[in-house]
């Protein structure tokens, strides 16, 4: 039964909801995978971001990671997190700090042209490893897997530093971000992969060590095949959201977060609730419903202090900076008072955890983060 | 002339840039409107969020201030004002700060239904004022101006309590935001006006001090007879952005913010540049530019530590969590280099602020928000 009057009385103003069973869940039934495939689990953590919740894939025997910056870098070491690469290209203005994590950590960075390796090289005070990051077709940023000449000119630039290891290629097939289904996931996936193991078997002989890193969350939650790559870094999957329900990668029921927010205001005539929970809340990231209008999250049941299955017809379907509108059939709205509690999957939980800052559990802990 | 090269030297990672001279001539130009159509100015404080940039308001004679949570009311509270108006319908969940706030300063909230007023009504321990939230066309939240049984039947809620005063109606042509050129501004403006006119003097005999709040930016930079409204809120002005002048509210000269964002890769065969500054830095508000693409941001020229006039054809086109991609014409792509920084005006100064969480004005002084 879907509970309107939520139990949850603490929430005064917008919370994001954490509910640690679903979000333990997604992260075994990754590492299993990673373990039966054997290749690397080194998840991304810019999703959770947390102390807390990494300490969770410890427990899972993970201990490589993934950051999207060298300040998240410093964050996660300071954690005890001893081997990460950061999954951006190359700061340079960053070099202070850069050479305070390489001589602290494991630190492996992505490289992209010759010019950024020897200006690297010129400027650090310790060991570190670089990656080159591949194209593998989402054309955002990347030397294009069919470009061996440019790879040669940076593994050049490699070896004339005494500092720097080459470990391996890495590429984001994030254009499955845009796949819908299975069948287009494991395309995108297959054709990603292919070229990749291409540069691998080109350039093995010379570096025997070095490693395929690969596999988002779309793919690395729909594949079973992970026989191309040897390290893997799906992110989202932690808590999954509503655009990966969209994509195919999850079920509803996997989505580990929902944002509670406060009833304002109510407009029966025109079906809508008024919520305090808005664009500095959710984010702006939207879907295309089945009927055909854009939503900013689905709403679920109450369920004491968690959260149900999916309420049929009822999405959020407008946001200001502060405001959302939710809309619902008329026979689900008359549960609803002003002063209660809605519950509501965002599109986008990378971009709504970042905003909100912090979990609620739903067992009533804060989880702070970056 | 356009200079690639910035003298920034202490710009690391993503900055917001504030342009103090021209936030000041924002706040400037905009108090003297108020001051010459005689209405009172109580701008909306949630764009900048700052003690410090409300103090540059303070220094132009305001001591009225709009916010849009009541957590926003007590940062500011704290920093000594005294008379705010919560422009958010009222979270009774939250009554703990209503109630200490009331005894502290002279709080207004707003209303919209007698439902709420009653609830509130039962639970406030000091003397507070609400506004009537009016619906003057946006359909978001408030009573439609035609609809004088729900005012008067909130009337008379009000008037049951020996705490609480009716202040007046307030409205938000919020539509404005979606108008193109001053003549459609205008004509927003003129509707919105004309049923707030109606309901005052309907209700005057009743409440002679009422006041009809009104006036967002839009209406605010364009219109020139304020005469039917008494108390004008804009708030975005105090920074503008891109999508005010693609509104027609500004010029992109008045726009006193501007991303600083170091470039980490150059693909000049396509005429991108990658720089550190995606979602979590910019929001992902866009606009659709002349030629009929999205754009997430407008490039300007570097001048030293400020930036000068919008370059030609040069825009954020691309945006990923960190990663942004800026496509530029080759002969401008030419002048830049990895390590660079490059200057971009946001399309929404109120949710790139809020991601920012502070501001880095271009003489080198950092100021905090809430």
């Amino acid at each position: 039964m879907c509970e309107p009057e939520s139990r949850t009385v603490m929430i005064k103003v917008p919370a994001l909801l954490l509910d640690e069973e679903k979000c333990r869940l997604n992260i075994h039934a990754m590492a299993e995978k990673a373990r039966i495939n054997k290749v690397i689990f080194r998840p991304h953590f810019k999703t959770h971001a947390s102390h807390e919740i990494g300490s969770w894939f410890r427990q899972e025997g993970v201990e490589k990671i993934t950051v999207s910056s060298l300040r998240m870098a410093q964050y996660f070491a300071l954690d005890g997190w001893k081997d990460i690469i950061v999954a951006f290209p190359v700061n340079i203005r960053e070099i202070d700090l850069i050479n305070s994590l390489a001589r602290d950590i494991d630190l492996s960075l992505l490289v992209e042209s010759p010019e950024t390796v020897a200006n690297l090289a010129g400027k650090i005070k310790s060991h570190l490893s670089v990656y080159i990051k591949i194209d593998s077709g989402l054309k955002r940023t990347g030397v294009p897997f069919n470009d061996p000449n440019t790879i040669n000119e940076i593994l050049g630039e490699i070896r004339k530093s005494g500092l720097i290891t080459f470990r391996g290629f890495l590429t984001h097939a994030g254009h499955s971000y845009k796949a819908r289904g299975r069948e287009e996931i494991l395309r995108i996936h297959k054709e990603s992969i292919a070229g990749m193991a291409e540069l691998k078997s080109r350039f093995s002989d010379e570096y025997p060590e070095l490693i395929v890193s690969a596999g988002d969350t779309p793919t690395c939650s729909i594949a079973d095949d992970f026989s191309m790559a040897d390290e893997i870094r799906p992110g989202n999957f932690v808590f999954y959201d509503v655009m990966q329900t969209a994509i195919g990668s999850c079920s509803p029921e996997q989505v580990a977060v929902a944002m509670a927010c406060p009833v304002v205001a109510i407009h029966r005539d025109r079906s809508e609730i008024v919520i305090y929970g808005g664009s500095v809340h959710f984010s702006t990231e939207s879907i295309i419903t089945p009927s055909g209008f854009r939503a900013y999250g689905i709403v679920v049941c109450n369920e004491a202090d968690k959260w149900g299955g999916v309420m049929s017809d009822a999405y959020l379907t407008g946001l200001s900076q502060e405001h959302g509108i939710v809309s619902m059939p008329a026979d689900k709205i008359i549960n609803y008072s002003v002063g209660d509690i809605i519950k509501i999957l965002p599109v986008h939980s990378c971009l709504t955890a970042n905003l909100m800052r912090e979990y609620l559990t739903t067992d009533g802990r804060r989880i702070t983060r970056f």
